[in-house]
């Protein structure tokens, strides 16, 4: 629900349309609108339009200043420059937090190239922890989940982790030292990064994409000095990368694992979300909205 | 002085050298030794020696577990390993201070990829800032520097600087917003990095090299996520990388500014240093030992 994507068929297209046709099976990610003249923009990252994009859900559409409603509807009307294809072969509802969550870990995993032979850990098992385990394995990776929670071990080898590492666990945390060219860290809060640093290699990266706010405790410059280490961030992906995620999850046959409901349970699955008892998406089934 | 190297002219050489005959321009820097066997060092990176580099002062030597006393001597008996070549064509005590603090600076500017068309910020005009407005320059970047001293602006053109942002001004931090592809933030002190992080382009780089320790105030995360930004760390440079500087510096007729003295003065130097009363460098003719 927090991305408020949308997936379907398309049911019209405009005369200029030239890369669907009604029927083809589609997405719109968290984006429907950027200033596309910037330098980001000319290079297929919306993401960071310099001029600000236009979120797909609580943002004002750039030719008419309306706010923009999002995926809680039963249609949607968008240029086709951020509408991207859903592969034939995915389920639509385990597709649609590709453009999301998936694109969130995507993007990072390929700015950072991540392929066979990288050492990649996640750092929490949610939404984006779930997406960033099936998609760093699919690129060859060696995949380590971080978590605080020892029950989440076996759930993580089944999502494509080869190993586990307790973070509350010093021992293990000693273990893993030097160990992981990056670490795409989806906690959503504030937390101390600073143990997760020494398990770097060289020159390796810990990428935050969950914690938007303050590093705190202070963050503690001698591993980066001393090991040549960066921390950085990543928002969403372009709209080009986003079908290439796509693209990529339909040969390999990757969705979002989701749990589907009715629009008339939503706050019940809203309550259910601030306990973080979800694996791992919801999807809402806007049919219902009429039944 | 912080960094102990020496510089002079080889004197004898063991049967098993290879690279060096008596009378050669030569230089010694922070290390003398690392284990040769890691992998760092096995990709010429012996700065970051896994088992951990032996430095040059105030280190154990790895035979014979004797303390390393430095340069602060007439002579030195080391591995031609870590013996460096000073092109000819440099002033000998100029280019002392290349195996310190120009490398520190030419490391980053190398592994982040610093060349023409690159706009680089250098924070800081001290031993390292001066080197790191002439090595950007002759590299062919844009080059600026961040100041608090506006009477700083005339001799940082004269060392090469393009632009200079005052970074106490408000209104210079704004109009400098998106502008650097690398900053590097020679200020050997706990200060706050928050304000030039804005002034990265999308995707760029901080990288910190003095100042070891604590970042505070908390460093925000908003403007790594919103801007793919890094920030990064980086120390001296490994020994083929050392000499690619000291090639690339007697190509360019490049040395650091200095001011010589006699050992005898060393006191006075060292309280001047403390009031960072020194362009740039302080180098000791060991000479003066016995006059």
């Amino acid at each position: 629900m927090p991305g408020h994507e949308i997936v379907g068929r398309v049911t019209g297209v405009g005369a200029a349309v030239t890369c669907f046709k009604p029927g083809d099976q589609v997405g719109i990610g968290c984006m429907v609108d950027s200033c596309q003249q910037c330098d980001p923009c000319k290079h297929g990252l919306e993401q960071y339009c310099q001029a600000g994009h236009t979120l797909t859900y609580a943002s004002h559409d750039r030719q008419d200043q309306r706010p923009t409603y999002g995926g809680y509807s039963e249609k949607i009307v968008a240029s086709e420059n951020f509408v991207l294809k859903v592969p034939d072969a995915l389920d639509l509802a385990g597709a649609a937090p590709l453009l999301c969550a998936g694109i969130t870990i995507w993007s990072p995993l390929r700015h950072w190239e991540a392929d066979k032979g990288s050492k990649v850990a996640i750092t929490g098992l949610g939404g984006l922890g779930h997406m960033g385990l099936k998609l760093a394995k699919a690129l060859g990776a060696e995949v380590t989940l971080f978590t605080r929670s020892p029950s989440k071990a076996q759930e993580a080898r089944r999502l494509g982790a080869d190993h586990i590492v307790l973070s509350t666990d010093e021992s293990q945390m000693v273990a893993a030292k030097g160990r992981f060219d990056l670490i795409i860290d989806t906690v959503p809060y504030v937390h101390d990064i600073n143990p997760y640093l020494p398990t770097l290699k060289l020159s390796g990266t810990l990428v935050l994409v969950g914690n938007v706010g303050g590093l705190e405790p202070f963050l503690s410059t001698i591993p980066l000095i001393l090991g040549r280490k960066s921390v950085a961030g990543s928002v969403i992906g372009g709209i080009a990368e986003t079908q290439e995620l796509l693209d990529f999850c339909g040969q390999h046959g990757i969705t979002s694992d989701v749990e589907i409901i009715r629009i008339q349970d939503i706050n019940a699955a809203y309550e259910r979300l601030l306990k973080s008892d979800v694996m791992y998406r919801f999807v809402i089934d806007m049919a219902s909205l009429k039944s």
